[in-house]
């Protein structure tokens, strides 16, 4: 851990200030898309970010905006063998007073060097780094989206690129950062999903890493996700023990808003047990819900047997995921052993908590309400 | 999967006898290294095989042989963010009789044929690969090292490199093969390896898919390797659940010869029960076994508990792992929740099992006893 602070270092010292910059040139530019037809993750824009990290070289190199292109591997890279690999996901709102923000992107350099050691890759300094995307936004700027319904995705990733096979710790390495102008993360034309809870399957468990954003989290899910699809559903509910916890729910953390023992309104959560991603939006719902000291609010396990009988009883009032990429999105049903539960998210008030967390939100991401979590890039330069 | 199916018949019509081959101009050739000086996946010869997936166009494309050389991918390629990957490990044997062998490849294109299924990548027909690989041996023939202590590693690879972010399955991905000319996997002097016994890291879990070949299940596991090297031991020995059941050792399967109850020698190994790679040096150690009657052979759980037990009263004989990579490793000590077990693999008898199974298995792969189980390469063409 001694030589990764001293690389961090390094890098804070070096890194905004050497930031190098080549421009695309006119026929490298791309057309931009409808921004009522963003597909997530289809469309990239003009530019990218890239920092390599050779310890042989003294660790980080300079960073360097390029025109968005191909990345070379060495065919036994290990990030093609072996996972070496982790992301963050985050987004940039053109907001009402024509300002370009970003939300909290500190708990996201934070979380990737998390990631970063878990996989013995090299950290950094999230600060710099910060300062390095907005410089890269600031240059496509004309890419993020000018909708309050849109916005323009951050990718940082950060790969293990050593030539050789053998799973061992990467010397080299490469961390780059894409950007995309989405729309909703879901194809989906009701508001509300439905969700698959197969407890058959599971996506994380003690001693692994689930409360990483690494890339082996995410590739084992996909079949699931299809078994998902051909039954009609939107999005897996990750379920985990004998009990059938509730930890997950496609890539978003799982709230459940319902009258508790008491009688009272109360908002629960999974907790940070290891066993869930510590999401930003997630932290940020639980902070809100605090400061408006409306309801309970509660992070504890949620047991399947407890949605079934609460359900049962009327007393789920919503579920709703909650992430970077869908932000906040509303779940209308769980199909679990043989059975579909209704969830009232969307039906049981004209003023559900799930729209008015998401008002809250979206109000701080773009500006409509000042907040120091949305910080102008123009403000890190 | 009846889709799977048809692609899978598309590649077995097209594939051996569409292959092109591109050779690599002189100057391309690499050096060959020192045969006393491999390191594990350091070097590669000068060809590599490549087949392209698209959906768009059918399914899979020609296979091409080409020189060795960088793979262009866009950097929001799926492989690079959600693990869509997955490999074998196989290897060439310059065999007494100067023929080079395979070994069992039909069993690794099984396997990985289930490790596709499972991220959600295409099949396709083994048989047919097997001889693309043969040809892609055969060009660089004289990079299988003239030694019966050395080999050529095959690595197929199988990545999914659609250019758009979202966690969804894949309509492109890139078969690849690269060679490497390898010695031993483990760099240590003294023969029998040490081995760390931590309860709170777990590689795999019911649910989850510790029984396929995807890299998913290698990342994670570098941290908890360089913990074990910071305590000054070679691998780690992967636990399981409240028993601490023995899963894996390192990236390799385990075995245990020692006096069960009745006073009879048995050889042990943990169940294919989903949380452990179904090994092809496993199975054939285990087949070999039962064509030997010597002794009992059990597949069943084995906790620590008794492993203790069993070292207490001085009845465990051997512990090994097994694997291609390593073919047969003995273990000499395994460091677990502050005690060190002492285990007498290499030094109970004049004529360990450990080093009959790794006889047996070599004098096969290298020809000097002829078996069905090591298939001239020259036969598959």
């Amino acid at each position: 851990m001694v030589q990764l602070t001293c690389l961090s270092r390094l890098l804070l010292r070096r890194k905004f200030s050497d930031l190098g910059v080549q421009f695309a040139s006119p026929d490298q530019l791309q057309p931009k898309p409808d921004v009522n037809a963003l597909q997530f993750g289809k469309h990239f824009t003009d530019h990218m970010l890239k920092i390599y990290y050779h310890e042989s070289l003294g660790g980080w190199q300079k960073p360097q905006i390029t025109p968005m292109e191909n990345i070379a591997l060495h065919p036994g890279a290990k990030v093609l063998h072996y996972a070496v690999e982790l992301f963050e996901g985050m987004k940039a709102y053109r907001g009402t007073d024509g300002k370009i923000r970003i939300f909290r992107p500190d708990l996201n350099m934070d979380r990737m060097n998390r990631s970063a050691i878990r996989l013995g890759l090299p950290t950094f300094n999230g600060t710099e780094l910060i300062k390095c995307m907005c410089r890269l936004v600031s240059i496509d700027r004309e890419w993020v989206p000018h909708s309050e319904a849109s916005s323009l995705y951050i990718r940082p990733t950060l790969i293990g690129i050593d030539p050789s096979l053998g799973v061992a710790a990467c010397d080299s390495a490469m961390l780059y950062v894409i950007l995309c102008p989405v729309g909703s993360y879901f194809d989906t034309k009701s508001k509300a999903i439905s969700l698959l809870a197969d407890p058959q399957y599971t996506r994380a468990w003690p001693g692994g890493c689930g409360d990483k954003k690494l890339g082996s989290n995410y590739g084992p899910t996909i079949a699931v996700q299809q078994e998902a699809s051909q039954q009609g559903l939107q999005q897996v509910l990750w379920l985990y023990g004998e009990d059938h916890l509730l930890t997950e729910v496609g890539t978003m953390n799982i709230f459940m808003f319902y009258i508790n023992d008491r009688g009272e309104q109360e908002l629960v959560t999974p907790p940070l047990d290891g066993l869930i991603l510590p999401g930003i939006t997630r932290q940020s719902i639980l902070e809100i819900s605090k400061e408006w000291n409306d309801f309970k609010i509660c992070e504890r396990h949620i047991t399947m047997k407890e949605v079934i009988e609460l359900t049962s009883e009327n007393r789920v009032l919503e579920m709703f995921g909650a992430g970077t990429a869908c932000v906040v999105s509303p779940v209308g049903s769980i199909s679990y052993l043989g059975q579909t539960l209704q969830i009232p998210t969307t039906e049981w008030s004209t003023e559900p908590l799930y729209g008015r967390v998401l008002r809250t939100l979206t109000d701080i991401q773009y500006g409509r309400v000042p907040h120091p979590w949305a910080v102008p890039i123009d403000d890190y330069a």
